[in-house]
């Protein structure tokens, strides 16, 4: 992304936005997600209102009913004439999918509503090297001024810490029912959740797995901002996310979104750990957040440099090189950064 | 990592495990999963004799019987006299699950045959800002002289990109009957299939499945390497990844790999690709491997620059002052490359 390029299209678009004009804030998500100068302006007029949204993660293993619950959730936070911001990072392609979610009907009462603004965003551009748009799209709702800030991924055991990464505060949910493999992914979510949901409540077996959680969870350390991420983007510089364990083990809540069951209780919970920040997890969450933001970034930049009319000649030569095997991706490395600070 | 340090050890280490000691091999992949100066020294022996094995990378979602697949896979090359190099990223935890799968229990027939190499890998490293370490152990198990490497992952529509980006061939695995949410998955993941397999071919609506897909995949263009990555550690440097649409759709199997039924017809079709790279994907995919690999590398090293004790505290104030909001990420990261830039 250039620097100083796209303030003023970005200005008008962020004035517009905090004005409630939709359609502005629709055009702002889109350049953040496609990284233009515009959405970099956009987000840095945007930044410094941002910090005041409860950023609530809702992940957990496909056909738990996510969707469900965030709709619940949302009618829960309206009818106490809270704004909700949605960013449901949509598991279908982009291509073939698009960004229209056809099985969250239920959502669609709310998509009417002023004070609730549904983004679906693909995640396509999370794999391998960049730091979660979603961060930056949550960031971007969280300065026009949204109450809450839903942010609804799949969780399958390989973007657990991605989605802690993102949110003040993770949900994890639960079916009562689940194949083995589903089992196995369930250690690796339940790390990282702050709360743990069982949903379809009205099915056999809920209040059982509730109670089997309980149990399991007392054992189950709680990371995602701990050591085990350290050396991942999000690890703060130096530790500052912390290492420490989890101090308390998450509440279990039983819910029937489809019914609402158990909403309102979910969202006593939410705003109790938002109020009290009894753990410090949202202020580790939130130093997270911003180092993962900015790794990103300077990643970002240094490659554009690389990949700059002066040095792309080079560059992709040494690419080729190691794809030969005629090079190691380390030598390959340190020439690359040898080459920039030549410059 | 440091550049020469570990070199020695790292040579032992190396040398032991092309004479086919295993517990050097584990070793060495311990090392390059964790990132540490030894991994850096091996990898980087061992890299110059890589290039020559089939990179198959086996994924699909939870339920479609990958793990079945790949041991029944396994078997078949065995029978053939060729060795096999398996990473099975596992979605449990490394904390609370462990680096052995419980329910791969056909894979143990396997485990005391020296001419395969069975490794279990955390996900956890993946997320944010890293390259797949599974690229850097396939390049190790390729170096080392297995014949054929097997990468089995998850696929739940968000790691598409990465298993496509390590692997020459890349195998989607479908069951016959999926639930809602999978079904959305699907069409994410047939983006980045080579060959897809609907495997449990012994159930009902098997080659119905087969034959819904074979026309779905006529209109489905392959990604993974297109422009939709072009801007994540996956994309060539200059587009040397390439942006062309897939040429071919991806042939449809039908397997069921309990029985071993279909799997030497997918052994043949795997072999045929090998040999004929009719549609320059293995080139491709090796730049694209390549580049994320020196991507991420050049990530790390600056970052390590950064977090060096010279720079330390400053790094960590500028982190800090963008989780408070009172510097934006861009800001920041300008803030920090500049840093490095003065020393």
């Amino acid at each position: 992304m250039a620097g100083a390029a796209g303030t003023g299209a970005a200005d008008t678009l962020v004035e517009a936005a905090l004005r409630g004009d939709r359609l502005a804030l629709a055009r702002i998500l889109t350049a953040v997600e496609s990284r233009t100068a515009v959405g970099e302006a956009a987000l840095r007029r945007l930044y410094p209102l941002a910090g005041r949204a409860h950023i609530v993660g809702v992940t957990g293993p496909p056909g738990s009913g996510k969707s469900t619950l965030v709709a619940a959730l949302t009618g829960e936070l309206r009818r106490a004439g809270r704004s909700v911001g949605v960013i449901a990072v949509d598991p279908s392609s982009p291509i073939t999918g698009g960004a229209l979610l056809g099985d969250r009907v239920r959502m669609q009462i709310h998509a009417q509503d002023d004070d609730v603004f549904i983004r679906s965003m693909a995640a396509r551009g999370h794999a391998g090297g960049l730091a979660p748009t979603s961060g930056a799209a949550a960031a971007v709702l969280d300065g026009v001024g949204f109450d809450t800030v839903l942010v609804e991924t799949v969780g399958t055991g390989q973007s657990e810490v991605e989605v802690a990464a993102a949110a003040d505060t993770t949900i994890v949910l639960e079916a009562p029912e689940m194949g083995d493999e589903v089992q196995a992914i369930k250690a690796g979510l339940l790390e990282v959740a702050d709360i743990v949901v069982v949903n379809k409540g009205d099915r056999p077996g809920a209040q059982r797995t509730a109670g089997q959680l309980r149990a399991m969870l007392v054992a189950v350390p709680r990371v995602g901002r701990g050591s085990a991420a350290a050396d991942g983007a999000t690890g703060g510089a130096g530790g500052a996310a912390g290492e420490r364990p989890r101090p308390t083990a998450p509440e279990v809540l039983v819910t029937t979104a489809t019914t609402g069951a158990g909403v309102p209780e979910l969202l006593a919970v939410l705003d109790r750990r938002r109020a009290a920040d009894h753990d410090g997890r949202r202020n580790a969450a939130r130093r997270t957040r911003a180092a993962a933001q900015v790794w990103s970034i300077v990643g970002e930049r240094m490659r554009a440099d690389l990949e700059a009319p002066a040095l792309l000649e080079a560059t992709t030569a040494t690419l080729l090189a190691v794809a030969e095997h005629r090079l190691d991706p380390f030598a390959a490395a340190d020439r690359l950064l040898a080459s920039l600070r030549r410059r």
